[in-house]
């Protein structure tokens, strides 16, 4: 692995570079964004330089897709006449089924290896990209393909899961989509009903409505991405608040068995 | 206030004797509470020594009832016979209105001043009380009765409200009931559903479940005393995430806007 392309050079595309850089990779990163982004990514040591797709695509070993979800799809599309048949694609999306149907129907001439770095803050842009933001978090992968990019997912001190994409897509509506929900819909009936209720806010009001400053750009395409399962989870947790009050003691306990097994060690 | 008794020497009781140590207070401290929490209390400074809910009630000029809601509701039907016509009874109730209406019952010999201090964590028990644990926080009082304890609770640092029994429990049903029912909902369907979505779980997932790690012992009590207030609330949040999917975007921007006024200054 020689040379690599970041395609979408924003928190998790900067971070992917800033992190190689700090793993030992000496070879060439070159960066596909807006101008504005390249320089701020080229300042901060993230890639050596801008490319056009083209570019990056004709001289890479490795392409790591980091762009939203729709624009990952929208870059599959057109990618497979550019790309040379031993370069290697990934992508970083946080639903995996849409993007790895499209590489399965658009990318015929290289490789593809879906992909899911589980991190992330609350602040965006190159800026905030950081050598250590996938350090003792999960990276998914949707199959156990033998590549150099393997070794630096560990390398960067990543936990490496692999999952099928239908797998990884049911399992993110439960660990991610549907706590995002549950926490835009509390602050937002909170919001309608006891616009005041931050006058008596303990640190669980906080708590509670901490996902719910995300911003939704980029939840749209993870939302439109992952409907049938995300459905599904809302669906159950709403049928779980209207049961709830026939047994509180039951599901309480539940809940904390649940929440404790979280915070094992290991 | 040269005697103070608490009854009830938990985190909040113990907390409360320590507090008031460490803002100056040097009158007596008495307990009352099991044999153990007097042992741990004493050792702690916390209390100068145990006594009898009678000793206590003919010797202070404050009692603090720091139990659980039910604990103080059964305090207050014993205790008018055993009190001094000047003392102040107040509490720490997590709802006021039961509370409230029980004392305005049941004791007619004394004054007594609603409370609840909104400050608690995770670890129960005087070996978690803390001087400042009421630091920066609200302490709600059901009435501006004018009385020393007023200027004990500024000088614990905690931040004086003055809110109805009604409004108190309304408010909290939706800043502190209602969270932790999603909470502990969201916890218990994963639980059912998805027990491995820890293997995929982010940032978000722990913030989500934090308060399902409560005990129920603690929301026994106080369900049962804000049954009204809170099965409003959760109705209003079943009914929000029924209808959610209409329309995401609205709900997101109404969700962040709440969730950013709360982390407002001031």
């Amino acid at each position: 692995m020689k040379t690599v392309g970041i395609v979408g050079v924003g928190l998790i595309g900067g971070s992917f570079g800033l992190a190689l850089r700090k793993a030992g990779f000496t070879g060439d990163i070159l960066g596909v964004s807006s101008e504005r982004s390249i320089a701020d990514a080229t300042e901060r040591g993230a890639v050596d330089r801008g490319a056009t797709l083209e570019e990056a695509a004709g001289a890479c070993d490795l392409l790591f897709l980091s762009q939203p979800i729709f624009g990952i799809i929208e870059t599959l599309r057109k990618l497979d006449p550019m790309v040379r048949p031993d370069t290697l694609v990934t992508d970083a999306g946080s639903t995996k089924q849409a993007i790895v149907e499209e590489a399965a129907r658009s990318l015929r001439r290289c490789t593809f290896l879906g992909g899911h770095p589980m991190a992330g803050k609350e602040l965006r842009g190159v800026g905030a990209a950081d050598a250590d933001l996938f350090r003792g978090r999960p990276w998914v992968l949707t199959s156990d393909l033998d590549h150099p990019l393997r070794q630096w997912i560990a390398a960067f001190g990543a936990r490496e899961i692999i999952l099928d994409p239908a797998r990884h897509d049911r399992l993110v509506a439960w660990s991610s989509h549907l706590p995002q929900l549950a926490s835009s819909a509390l602050a937002a009936v909170i919001h309608d009903h006891a616009p005041d209720a931050g006058t008596v806010a303990g640190p669980g009001l906080l708590d509670s409505t901490r996902l719910a400053m995300s911003s939704f750009d980029l939840w749209r395409d993870i939302l439109e991405t992952n409907q049938r399962e995300v459905s599904a989870a809302l669906d159950a947790y709403i049928a779980r608040l209207q049961t709830l009050r026939q047994d509180f003691e039951g599901e309480f306990a539940k809940g904390r068995e649940f929440s404790r097994s979280l915070r094992q060690p290991g």
